[in-house]
């Protein structure tokens, strides 16, 4: 494979205006690679950036969803971050970049997803590289990165990993609760692409009963062709007691045993808290950016409920090969994850895949590269 | 010991109005036990019914943290509910009445204490034998009863034994978050007499470095004495903003390990979360009854932080045993728990003792039979 | 359905000699429960039983792995073990009779199947209904005794339930670990029906590489059509270093994450330890009798790996409810379970199941009822 | 302080033959630190050294439980390991020397203890520095070592840091089964540093029963100090059937809930098993070298037991800081800690330090420096 002199790439240049711009391709020293995109999935924090520049990173090449082809590796790299030797032509993901703490001592070693100076690919200041973000036709993957060979995986998995991996992670989270059984009840609520993969990853464990709470009937349908087995359209209840009532009728009276929250809704943060059954537990996973306040009671929600709560923030390196195996096995069950990516934008489409997503249209959107 | 055909016991007639009315002392069946009361502690609860008795039971004899001595023993009574022999003379308190449920396969077992139909001595509704409660001369319990001897404590530890019961189960449930060793920074927000047990079990635990929130110097005093290394009165503080600041500072910039929320104030069921760690937890111990709604932010209070929350609710009756060695451990190292009972009042001041806990003067009232 | 006024079921007469004895039916009680039996597995427990009666119960009417139909029913019966409401015509299965500890705050309640009072139907002495075992054409349940309704299972997967259920606890304690993900390679050592179910149960978890080991073919065969990724013959290595080799190839050089001992040799349970990673766990599920002693390294197979070892004994009757939804969602990804019953035998064939069985031909030897 | 050009270091330069030699102090770069060494405990690892470099390591300076004052300070050296500010006259020890593992992503990373390239100072090779252990008057840290300031500790709890951190490792490892709490009865096998050690930790955590095992009176006797509430030499049992018996009767029959192994005889390897109740645990904290198999019943000692049996190697640098705090608590409370050392030895005496270990005199044999 003939490697062009120079490579296009889109770059965010001013608030909702993404320009392609040609930029040479650099020689790469013996610790680096070149990698040639085949793909990025478009995330939420993308289309903040897009939005409104929130990081201050105008210039900059978005993306970090992405996946590609090892084009030109240095002499130095040997291996993958979790340990598989790597050559040119391998399909690589990238994961993120954390930085040893100097206060290691202090830090607990397994929670390296809360380490302050993470960063990803895709959102990077720009440098004399350029090539820092996935909506490019390459991308430069510098010394102590994080990535993986994912060869045994089709484009459209490959797309899914870096999302499916926030997901992994706060299943994860889910399970250090004790709560998760294959008779227990898990009640997913939201159904963009966190809650439908979450529905996919709970289904895979095998967990027979999954409640799926959204107001559209698509994604309802793509929760039950997933593996929900009950669907709830939350705009079919007059109210939030009628919608808690149906989720009790479900549950033998008493609530679901474990309970994630994928919207960034703060009435959908308050509503789950009253689906849970005593003795049940919550997951936090849909708000990645303040979206406001909630209310909750301390009493019915918490005390008398005895409820166990876990967070979830992202992921960490740990959580891909995990991943990985997650998609293996949920499409060797036949669960149609990858019909997720709804939607396909060229380079050059960016500013529309920006457009669509905002109007919160289909599942997943993403750029594949098809020259 | 002569045992009197008559006896007296103070009686819930009318919202706020205790009157000391005579018994005669009923026959005791081979399954039951003749107790001479000789304490019991005014709860929160005790306060609730006098002041508007919710749960509808007048006439009542209130008083659920009592202790006393079997005078009687029906023959069937051999061992207590620990497995200990148990003979007349011996010093004893009760626990929990729990109904083994009928659908025992869906209910975990561990959470005895979410079982619907529970029930303590104090809480009874009346009957034939009227000394139902332990404010009163004597107390019959029936068969199936649960109770402990306690010979190896004093009457001011035995007096505590319930509250402190409440402080173990949310003791236990932290533990499970693995957030408690020897460096933790733990912080206790209230410092009635659940905070300041809490904060005795904490020290007896060897937790090092233990904050105490309150708005009253003289708890917060109690509190340094119980263990507490950082004392802060939240009235020396204009905003919530100034106390979390605070909080921060004595925590490296980072908020505290665990935090456990001992109040029944919304505003502080609030504020609670602000003060942890990220990939830090917190307890919710405070809210016995419904005090209303309160406001939080499921992005930086869950998400971002990979906050774990635990519940608690009362205590099981395995929570018992844990509790007696706690109370001698806190003896053994020096801790003046026994200083938590700050007021004793005869059957004849009950409604006195009753104005005193409303008018919140000291920290534990209780009641003490001299007779 | 006319019920008979007798019936027949296979007596335990003698040391190796089960006859077919006729019954008068009884009256049933206002607790009690007559059900016609569909049939029984066999278990290794009965076949200890007829090959020398440890347990001391001749005459007895063994089998305790049955399932059958309501045909009679107590007006007081309205529920199983799990709150289903129960009729005539109902499928069901029997699990433990466990009684109340009387120094219940003593035990650990989540660890009821360690309770020494613990017993089962097929395994009670003989009285004045003799119809106490499944090895029947009908089994009087009395009073208190535990049971399911299990309507939407076939009679297959209601044989298995047992079976299922010693493993479903199983995994339930390697849970508590924390090492079983997507992608943890476990290791099942011994390809009976305990470890059998257990490859079909981590592959229903979605687990994705599954190692099993055993010295018959066959056996191997069925573990790789129940979700093994890789089986080893053992009697194709000359020494267990060969067998300790080949599995450390398999997973990078460090061995399996988490292993299951599933035999009952200790040779086995010696070797199992050489299998695990540093780091990894194990769980001893065979030595439900004592085939005598093995050999451990305290400094290699423990200490310096770091593992993490849990015991597990029988099952509780909260992993009857896990079993169920376990068999159910099994059969959904289409796992061949059903096929673990190998052969079937009449009432009046009971003394050749029994030889079979000791033969160790087949898996799963089972008493149908065929009229 | 006037820091000299040269100084002394006792180098291991044949079996059994320590030489006290004169080394030039090097000039240090801006990330190393040159420390004044203040004193090093003896360890079981030295003594193997000392007897027959198994490591190879000849010539060498050992001595890795060292302590001392930061006396030079490289200006790139800001923070301790911990995040506190350092400066020259602070008292330090130093941790294990982890490097970031290449394969990250496969690795468990709060299991750092496993890595298999961990140093630490006292077991490094010799290099032109000399000055590699805390075995001479001054030691050199070198860029990316991990220390801790300790001012707030006295010489001889700072002697105990690393031994300490063994014992907290072991304690949280056994932290994670659930198994400890006020009331439970642990048992620690084994009243050398490690075993008493482990006394005061969990007496400092506020278990209340303790019992200890040794065939010496006086570290007996010592336990006894430390916390334990039973001692039991068991060379006043005439088999290890009547030692078990001692141990059921103080259990009310039934065993202890957790067992500490720490010694390093396959006996007691075998032997602590049988201490342990049904559904109790077991840590194996002795055997930091092959001393031998040992034998265990599989049925009796797992599965019918349904134990949970946790290794534990070494410690995480995380755990130093939480051994700080238990040191500085224990003092607190009143325990002997620092009684633990019982010899102390000049520079010029470590051939007799070696030798007194090597007899078993005493407890914890230190070198001090005294100039
Ligand atoms: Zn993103
Ligand atoms: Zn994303
Ligand atoms: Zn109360
Ligand atoms: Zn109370
Ligand atoms: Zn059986
Ligand atoms: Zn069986
Ligand atoms: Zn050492
Ligand atoms: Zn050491």
């Amino acid at each position: 494979q003939r490697i062009p002199n120079t490579c296009k790439a889109a770059v965010l240049t001013d608030i909702q205006k993404i320009e392609v711009k040609e930029f040479p391709i650099p020689t790469i020293s013996e610790d680096e690679i070149l990698v040639k995109v085949e793909g990025c999935g478009v995330c939420g924090t993308d289309l903040h950036e897009y939005k409104g520049d929130p990081f201050n990173l105008i210039p900059v090449v978005l993306g970090h969803e992405g996946t590609g082809e090892i084009v030109k590796l240095g002499k130095n790299v040997k291996i993958d971050s979790a340990g598989k030797p790597v050559k040119i032509g391998d399909k690589i993901v990238t994961s993120v970049i954390n930085k040893a703490p100097e206060d290691a001592a202090a830090v607990d070693p397994s929670k390296s997803n809360l380490l302050e100076d993470t960063n990803v690919y895709g959102l990077l200041p720009d440098d004399e590289y350029h090539l820092n973000g996935w909506f490019g036709e390459y991308i430069v993957l510098r010394k102590n990165s994080t990535f993986f060979q994912v060869n045994d995986m089709n484009l459209n998995q490959r797309l899914l990993i870096e999302p499916a991996a926030v997901v992994i992670h706060a299943v994860e989270r889910a399970k250090t609760t004790g709560l998760l059984k294959f008779n227990s009840t898990a009640l997913v609520q939201g159904c963009g692409p966190i809650g439908l993969l979450l529905i996919a990853v709970l289904k895979t464990m095998g967990v027979l009963n999954i409640i799926a709470i959204d107001g559209d009937d698509q994604r309802l349908a793509m929760a039950k062709g997933l593996g929900a087995t009950k669907i709830l359209n939350f705009k079919n209840y007059r109210s939030t007691e009628e919608l808690i009532s149906a989720v009790k009728e479900i549950t033998t009276g008493k609530g679901c045993d474990f309970a994630f929250q994928c919207t960034g809704v703060p009435q959908a943060a308050s509503n789950i808290w009253k689906f849970v059954k005593r003795g049940g537990g919550l997951c936090e996973v849909g708000f990645f950016v303040d979206n406001g306040d909630c209310t909750i009671n301390p009493h019915w929600d918490i005390c008398q409920k005895e409820i166990t709560v876990v967070g979830s923030w992202i992921y960490t390196i740990q959580d891909y090969p995990t991943t990985f195996d997650f998609l293996k096995r949920a499409n060797e069950i036949g669960l149609p994850v990858e019909e997720l990516i709804t939607h396909r934008f060229s380079l050059e489409e960016l500013n529309e895949a920006m457009e669509v997503n905002m109007r919160l249209e289909g599942i997943k959107v993403a750029y594949v590269n098809n020259r």
